[in-house]
């Protein structure tokens, strides 16, 4: 059960009418899903996460697949229920299989537990991990961050 | 700072150095990192441990590259700094560019982002995102699966 | 569903009708949420509990609606949904309105995108971030506090 | 230690220089943090992040220090060590006193406690908290939303 | 609602009703929890898992149910509903009584209180706590270990 | 770094010297550890955080030890740094094993493994886990509970 009401079509307010119509232009369908009739509650945040929301999984250096499935690790690991049905059914409309499914589970799950491991025994960084993302600047910032944190 | 001492190698037990032997040979290096080094505390726990890991790190229907970055999406989740900086140390030996990982970021900022406003918001589910897990099977435990939870 | 029976008033053990009557008299309402009604389990930890919740939400340097948008925050963050829907049922009833919700979304929203993209860069705290919180104080403990963590 | 180098802004290519400019000027002051200094890795996310933040952290219908609180809240409850510092700055510059942090404090951590019972005990939500959220709107989206989740 | 169909006995594929059957009898009792059902989508993760968990929770140093309680501690703080269910079912066969439980909610929802305070105020870790975690090994990866992280 | 100053004896107030006290009193050392020190800030969380603790650490159905792994499994979680050192400093002090620190590790790591994949996968709760917690009650709170969440 929301919070808030979800906002229909016919009790859109122009600004959140926009938004709906470019997410089914966006989209290519008629479907806008409760998360944005939710969010409509307040339609600078809708229009906001929304225009970032494309910005952000349009293609690039990843493809579409790849950035759903982030999505889907990261809602995983926040135990969001909402986002992980979103976002798995994303995933399977742009073509991940049951056998992606599957180790991306195995991923995920493998993840948390090792994080956990070194939660646990407080590992510290090894030298290795530092070195590569300090190139040598003199006199740059990445200087001062070498002191440790 | 670790919470029990790290193994080195002229202190390991023998089912010890069996896993970090089978670690320098299956990742073709002389570096076995901090966290195999603590998790050797409890021998039983360092080999399911790394068995595990090997198998599910193994290229698949998933790509090597791409598990790096599943990982270091639910690491960064987790706020765990170890396991961010060693998966990213991997990711960027696997190919991963200051590109990707810009984008890797977007996905995980704004996965983050809108994950929370659907739990502040309660969204509940939409059915169009719940009719493709479910085909239709008389009498199986799916049926059942239906009730709301 | 609860992992326990929630206690209904004629079950009440008397040390756990004295907390629900406390619940009702400092609250000036009949309504005794099924959260006490589950803690109900374990009357010191529903009595203890109760005690510091009276005591943390009362008006102070902030005031209770500011108290009840921060649980908010905490809640929504925790994804936790029982929780989120008895604060902001709380929030309303102390003025809460759409559009302070709304900026109340937009900052959790933020604060969460914001924090995972620290922690997937690993940024390291600036030192005019720590300045004005260690006063000099020759010989104090604050002075050994310096070291880093 | 950050996992790519901070950007000094002799290094900063013109559409980082330019975020950095507006950081300046909207903030009034030099001094640019380590945040926006190692998101600049990648520039589309820099921009964008700012943006928002710029927007999000406005005067409206909540005043800025009180998003610092909540900031604060989130950034605590997620653990994010640079966000906690970071945002206390802020929030001791826009007036919050050691008895507003006390309280803060007292709130986050007693909201985080109750979280984790009502989670331990999977509470189910009150028809009470349900209500208000739902206005009778006949064959309004709201409507459906009446199904449990 | 699972994002995947959850397999019946009647249409498990041959390794995953091996592992249906070996919980059976690991278990001693018919009943295979939907848990396994819905982790028979990818059979080499069904595999594991069950072997990792049937590994893990046997009688050791610790008994099983001090295990079962761990293990809802972790599920009530991660907030997962599933995880909660089963293993206080699971804790409460073994022998947790309503008193256990009462002190086990006390403890879980302390901790998370005061995790959180201390992740607040960024407490530096107290040098006595370091000390015992770290014996004298000239020359050995420990020593190492003693710079900050 | 902590984000206010750590406060040493001679600095302490009335208040905030009985705590500390207390703490030396109960635990029978002269040692008072940092987060006391921090918590100071606001001598009334410190007083009341202080009191709650030395109520739920106390034996009772789960003896102190226990307590003190539930404690680390909590912090482990939750990714506090803090908190795990002192929380495994204090059950080392209590007789902590490092063949029980070892299954501790494996039932929190194999926790947060399995929570991560049922909330990918989001598990329905199976009716046999829910049944023993709710004893026909005709009339009764617990009735109404059986509604879904």
């Amino acid at each position: 059960m929301p919070t808030v009401p979800l906002v229909a079509d016919a009790e859109a307010a122009h600004e959140v009418r926009q938004v709906f119509d470019d997410i089914r232009a966006t989209r290519k369908t008629d479907f806008v899903n409760n998360f944005w009739r939710a969010l409509a509650v307040h339609p600078p945040t809708l229009k906001r996460t929304w225009e970032s929301v494309k910005q952000v999984m349009a293609p690039g250096a990843l493809d579409p697949l790849m950035k759903e499935m982030l999505y889907i690790a990261v809602s995983a690991t926040n135990g969001c229920g909402y986002c992980v049905h979103s976002h798995t059914a994303s995933a399977r409309a742009r073509g991940m299989t049951d056998a992606m499914l599957g180790e991306l589970l195995a991923v995920v799950g493998m993840a948390n537990e090792t994080n956990k491991l070194a939660e646990t025994l407080q590992v510290p960084v090894d030298e290795a991990f530092l070195a590569p993302a300090m190139p040598a600047k003199p006199g740059g910032v990445g200087q001062k961050a070498k002191r440790p944190r």
